[in-house]
């Protein structure tokens, strides 16, 4: 078990569990030169990430052919327990409607009523984990 | 009400609300010229949020005298309803021993344990917030 900055590094087939079982996640972003994060529904789809977004939405301009960061995460404020896992990749605006009928197909439906008709998809050229590590005061490690 | 992309804008005392009453939040930095998101337990602290880090880590180095975003949200999947806040502004190391006895007074205890020794803080230079609002088919608006 790697450790880092008192973190331990999930390994990768973890880091994609994560990635392939939450369903809401945070894309990180560019717009007019200032960091902005927004949260999204999202699947993983043919191992990449996707989400819909509308055609001329702020987010699908600051998406369009930049690199991202998108974060997933399941923390436990009651016992301080958690994981998340951070992708960083180029994304794209989708007009395949195989994938949008794959996404649909898979459950990926956009909370947002109307107005929902174009998919981004995040390529997930680096993938990292991390999990908070607790050790109880009799020693040994105990991890959530 | 005003809507916005499908979104409803939320009024700055809402969105105060929310993230004066979040606990976990993400913070958006850049690292290497690469966008990062990671995940922070933290408050509201006289109007500005702040989180423990420690005085060497990557986190602490790429959020230091940067522009920073910060993000929290109370998405429901369930009932695809949400609310999310995005707070913009310059963050830095704060070394004052009084800011972190405050913070620690106001329960922010880092997760991660050890070598948590630093304090954060980002002024909220810019502050925003959305909700997802679901009309009934029969007419009328919904909000959650």
């Amino acid at each position: 078990v790697l450790i880092e900055e008192g973190l331990e590094i999930l390994d990768e087939s973890e880091a994609m569990r994560l990635l392939a079982n939450s369903e809401v996640g945070r894309v990180g972003v560019t717009m007019g030169a200032l960091p902005a994060i927004f949260p999204v529904n999202y699947r993983l789809l043919d191992g990449a990430v996707v989400f819909w977004s509308s055609a001329g939405s702020k987010l699908s301009a600051a998406a369009t052919g930049a690199v991202v960061a998108f974060e997933v995460d399941d923390y436990n404020v009651a016992d301080r327990s958690g994981r998340s896992v951070l992708v960083v990749g180029p994304s794209e605006v989708v007009d395949d409607p195989d994938v949008a009928f794959k996404a649909l197909a898979a459950g990926l439906a956009p909370f947002v009523d109307g107005a929902r008709s174009t998919i981004i998809r995040i390529e997930p050229t680096l993938v990292s984990g991390r999990r908070i590590v607790h050790v109880p005061p009799g020693g040994g490690s105990r991890s959530w």
